[in-house]
C-alpha cells in the first residue's frame, strides 16, 4: 500500500503543538484507558532489585590504586571522586563521590500526526531505581554502551529513526546536561523528530497527546525525569501557539465562566509563552547576567581517586557521608523479567530524603515570569546553569544556622494553599539514581515586582524556551520545572478548596 | 556643567550601527588624520623584543617534575602539554605544547555617539609578538592578571566601565574560545558596551566609526586579534539594517553606476544581514547539525608533563617539532617604553610559516552565504566549533599525500583575481604568539549551490550573527572572518583589473 502524500501545507509546528495540547486525545480516547493499559503492560513485566554489598557487584570491580568503582568492560559508568573548591561559599571546599559516564546518550520521543493531531510515542519501562516499577519515559533511552550493545541486549526499538534523521522534521536536538551534584559533566543528546508514514508500535509503546502528557504530570512518579527533559525541548513558544491557547482559554471561560478562577494567572502563562511580550530584561541582558555569573565564579574541580575523599565513610556495604546527610553510594542486583536484559549488578546513588524543586511565579506587566537561579554545581561542564528559584533537601540544612538555608527556601515551604499551582512528587534518573524522588513545586507571588537578588532573573516561558535551544543554559531540574508549569496552560489550576 | 540630557527615542541599534557604517568619520575628519595620528603615537611609545633561551626566562621556572614552564608567581600561564586523540582522524593520536591559562580575560570596546554617530574607542598598543609595533586593539584588553595587577603595572584604564555596567547599555557580553591548537580551554569575555556623557581620552586612545574600521580592516597587520573578535561581536544583524545599507548602496549606483561591478555581490551580502531572507538551512537545522558533529565526535584530550611529549625536541634555547613544521615555543625579553611596564621575560609561540584563513562565500537564492566547517581543535572547550571554509598553513601539508590535503585549499589558493573580495595579512593575539600572521581570503564562488560536504554548511551573515550571540559556537578564526566579511558591506570590492 502507498504510504499517503503529506500534507503539502501544514500550519507552522506552534500551531500544532498548541492542537496538540488541547487535545484529548486519538490513539487513547480517554485517560482511563491508557491507565488500563499501563496495568496490562506492568503485568507483562516485573523487576526484582535487591539491595547488594557495593564490594561485591558481579560484573564491577574496586581498581586497586584509586579505589574507583568502575565496570570490568571499562563501559557504563564509574564512580570516582570530584574535589571541588569554590572560593566565597560557606562551605568553599569539599570533596563527593560523582559518577563519571562521559559517553553521550540519545533521549529521543518521535513525534506523528494521528487524525491530524501530533502525538508522542512513549515508553512504559522499568528502571531499578524506580520505586514504583513501570513509569513513562521517551521513545528511546539509549546510553552509548547500549546501542553499540556492551550488555548483549536486545536493540534498541526505534534507535534508526534518531541515528539518521535525513528527510525527517527535527523538532529538538540539543545536548543537556544532568545532575551536577551527582555526575561528572553527563550530557545526553534530547531528540524529538517527527515523522510521517506508517510506523508499527512495539510492546510497552503508546501514543499520547501534549495535552494527555500534560494532564498525566499530575500523578506522582509517573512521567520519568528523561521523558520530561525531552518534553521541556519541545519548542512551546510563538505567537501562533500562544493565540491558539488564548481563544481556547476564552471559550472555556464564556462557556463555563465559574470553571475559572478570575485571577488571570493562567492568561498570564499564556502570553508569556509569546515572544513579543515584553519582561523586565532583554535577551541580550538575560545573556550578559549568564556571561557575568559564569566570569565572576571560579569553581577548581578535579577528579581524584576515590580513596582519597574525606568525610565519607566506605565500608564494603555502601559509602556514607559522615553526617549521613546529601546520598549513599549502594549496590543493587537487578532481576528483570520482560524486554530488558534479564539479570545485572550495578552501583547506584541513594539520595537522603526527598527534595523540594520549586519555582516561583509572578505576573510582571501581565506576563508571567520564572525566578530563576544561577547556580553552581560540581560536576556542570559550564561552571553555571539556571536551576529552579528552590532546589534542594531541607533536612540538609537542618544543622546549620538560619543564614545558611537557601533563599526563597521558607518563602515556598510556607506558601498558603491558594498560592500552589502545581505539585507533584516526582522521580529523577532510575537508571542511576536509587529512590530518588523531589516534590516539584510552582508557587505563585503577588510580589514578584519587588524581588531582588543579584543570583536570581525572573525570566518569561518564552525566555527559557529561547535558552533552551542551546546547550547547558537551564539545568535538569529547571527544565522538568519548566515543563510542570507549561501543563498548566491548559489544565485548570488545582481548586483552592481541596487543597 | 551638567551632562546632557539622553535622547528620549533613539533608532534601535541596528540602525545605529548602519549609520556608524555608512559615516566617514566624526573625531578624525579623514583617515590621513588617523594616520598621523598613529605615527606621532608610535613615536612616543617603543617596544624592544629580542629571543632569549626558554630556559633562561626571568621570573618563570621549569617545574623538576613536570618540565612544564610556569611563571614563579604562579599567575599569567604556563606552556604545559596536551595528549589528544581523536578517532577515526588521519593522525589520530599525537602530543604537543601547549598554553594553559584558565583565567577569563575582559576584551572590551567601548562605544559612544560623536555627533550622534556610534564610534569605537580604539587603542594603539605594542604587544611582544607584533612584528610591526602598534596595532590597533580594544579599549580594554585585561587578563585577570593584568587587573588584580600581579605585574605589579599601572592600572588598565576604562577598566572600570567593563566590571560594572549597571546603568549603561551592554551591546554584548559574551565569553568566547580562542585559538584552539595553541591554548588549551583559553577564553575571554567580548564586551561591547556603550555610555553617555563625557569621557576623557587617554593617550594613546582614539574614537573611530565602524565605517573608518572597515576601510583599516584593508591596512596589512593594523586592525588586532583581540579588537577582530570584539568587532565580530558587534549585532550586525537586522531589516532595519539591511534598509539602511541597501539605502546607500541604490544610491551610490545611481550617482556613480560605473564605481559599482554589477554582480550584485554586495547587495547579496547586504541582503544576507536580515534575519527574514530565508537560507537552505533553517537556525533550527545548523544547530541539530552543530549537536551532531558534537556527539559523534569523541576526541580525549589530557593534560599531560611538558616532558612526556613525544615528537618534540627540546633544547635550553627552544622546543620545536621534529619534522620543523607547526610552531616552536620560543623564549623573549622585553623592554617597553610608554604605557607600560618596563621589562618582561616571556615563553611564546612562534607559527612556522604564514596560515591561509578563508571563507568560501556564493549567492544561495541572492542572499550571499559563507561556508563554514564543523571543526575540531584539541584546546576547544566543547569538542567542535565552527571554523572558515579553510584554516590552515599549506606548507604542513606538503610532505603529506594529496588526499591528507585539506578541503576546498586548491579551490581558495587557485582563485582568479576576479574571485578574491577580501585579502589582508592579519596578525593573531601578539601577547602569546610570536609573529603569527595570516592571509584572510574571501573568495566569491558561483557553485554554492553545488558544494555538499557532511563536515560543511552554508551559513549566512544573520545566522552567524545570531551564533555569536552564545559562546564556543565560532572560533576566532571565523569571528575574524566575519568582520572582514562584514567590511565588504561599505568598501568597494578591489577593483578586478588591480589584483
Amino acid at each position: 500500500m502507498a504510504v499517503p502524500p503529506r500534507r503539502q501545507t501544514r500550519s507552522p509546528l506552534q500551531v500544532r503543538l498548541a492542537e496538540s495540547v488541547l487535545s484529548p486525545g486519538g490513539w487513547f480516547a480517554t485517560l482511563d484507558e491508557f491507565h488500563r493499559w499501563l496495568s496490562e503492560t506492568a503485568s507483562r513485566a516485573y523487576m526484582n532489585v535487591r539491595k547488594v554489598p557495593l564490594n561485591g557487584l558481579s560484573g564491577w570491580e574496586v581498581e586497586r590504586h584509586t579505589g574507583n568503582i568502575r565496570h570490568r568492560t571499562g563501559k557504563f559508568f564509574s564512580v570516582e571522586c570530584l574535589d571541588v573548591h569554590v572560593p566565597g561559599r560557606t562551605v568553599s571546599h569539599w570533596s563527593q563521590p560523582i559518577i563519571n559516564q562521559p559517553e553521550i546518550g540519545i533521549l529521543g520521543i518521535l513525534v506523528k500526526e494521528i487524525d491530524g493531531i501530533p502525538h508522542c510515542l512513549m515508553q512504559a519501562k522499568h528502571e531499578p531505581g524506580n520505586h514504583n516499577g513501570l513509569q513513562l519515559s521517551p521513545t528511546v533511552q539509549a546510553t552509548r554502551s547500549n546501542y553499540t550493545r556492551v550488555h548483549r541486549g536486545r536493540p534498541v526499538p526505534y534507535l534508526d529513526y534518531f541515528l539518521d534523521t535525513s528527510g525527517r522534521e527535527v523538532i529538538a536536538d540539543i545536548r543537556q546536561s544532568e545532575q551536577g551534584a551527582w555526575f561528572y559533566r553527563k550530557r545526553n543528546r534530547n531528540m524529538i523528530v517527527e515523522i510521517t508514514g506508517e510506523i508499527e508500535v512495539a510492546e510497552g509503546f503508546c501514543w499520547l497527546t501534549l495535552g494527555q502528557l500534560h494532564t498525566l504530570m499530575s500523578v506522582p512518579d509517573l512521567v520519568n525525569m528523561d521523558a520530561r527533559t525531552v518534553l521541556a525541548c519541545m519548542p512551546f513558544s510563538g505567537a501562533g501557539l500562544t493565540s491558539a491557547l488564548m481563544s481556547a482559554l476564552i471559550s472555556a471561560q464564556t462557556s463555563a465562566p465559574s470553571a475559572e478562577p478570575g485571577d488571570g494567572f493562567r492568561a498570564a502563562l499564556v502570553r508569556s509563552c509569546d515572544p513579543g511580550e515584553a519582561g523586565p530584561h532583554t535577551m541580550g541582558e538575560v545573556l550578559s547576567w549568564i556571561t557575568d555569573m559564569r566570569t565572576r565564579t571560579d569553581p577548581r574541580v578535579s577528579l581524584i581517586p576515590l580513596n582519597e575523599v574525606r568525610g565519607w565513610r566506605r565500608t564494603d556495604e555502601l559509602i556514607s557521608h559522615e553526617t549521613g546527610r546529601y546520598f549513599d553510594v549502594v549496590g543493587v542486583s537487578v532481576e528483570a523479567g520482560g524486554r530488558e536484559v534479564g539479570h545485572w549488578d550495578q552501583p547506584m546513588i541513594e539520595p537522603s530524603g526527598t527534595g523540594v524543586i520549586a519555582f516561583l511565579v509572578g505576573e510582571i506587566d501581565g506576563v508571567l515570569h520564572a525566578l530563576v537561579h544561577a547556580r553552581v554545581e560540581p560536576g556542570y561542564a559550564d561552571v553555571v546553569e539556571l536551576g529552579p528559584t528552590v532546589q534542594c533537601t531541607p533536612e540538609n540544612y537542618d544543622h546549620l544556622p538560619a543564614g545558611a538555608r537557601p533563599p526563597f527556601l521558607d518563602e515556598v515551604l510556607g506558601a498558603g494553599p491558594g498560592r500552589v499551582r502545581f505539585e507533584t512528587i516526582l522521580s529523577e534518573e532510575g537508571g542511576r539514581f536509587h529512590r530518588a524522588r523531589n516534590r516539584y513545586l510552582i508557587v505563585h507571588t503577588d510580589e514578584a515586582a519587588g524581588i531582588d537578588h543579584p543570583e536570581y532573573r525572573w525570566l518569561s516561558v518564552s525566555q527559557l524556551g529561547e535558552l533552551l535551544r542551546h546547550s547547558f543554559y537551564l539545568n535538569i531540574q529547571a527544565r522538568s520545572l519548566l515543563f510542570c508549569l507549561t501543563t498548566l496552560t491548559t489544565t485548570p489550576p488545582a481548586p483552592l478548596a481541596a487543597r
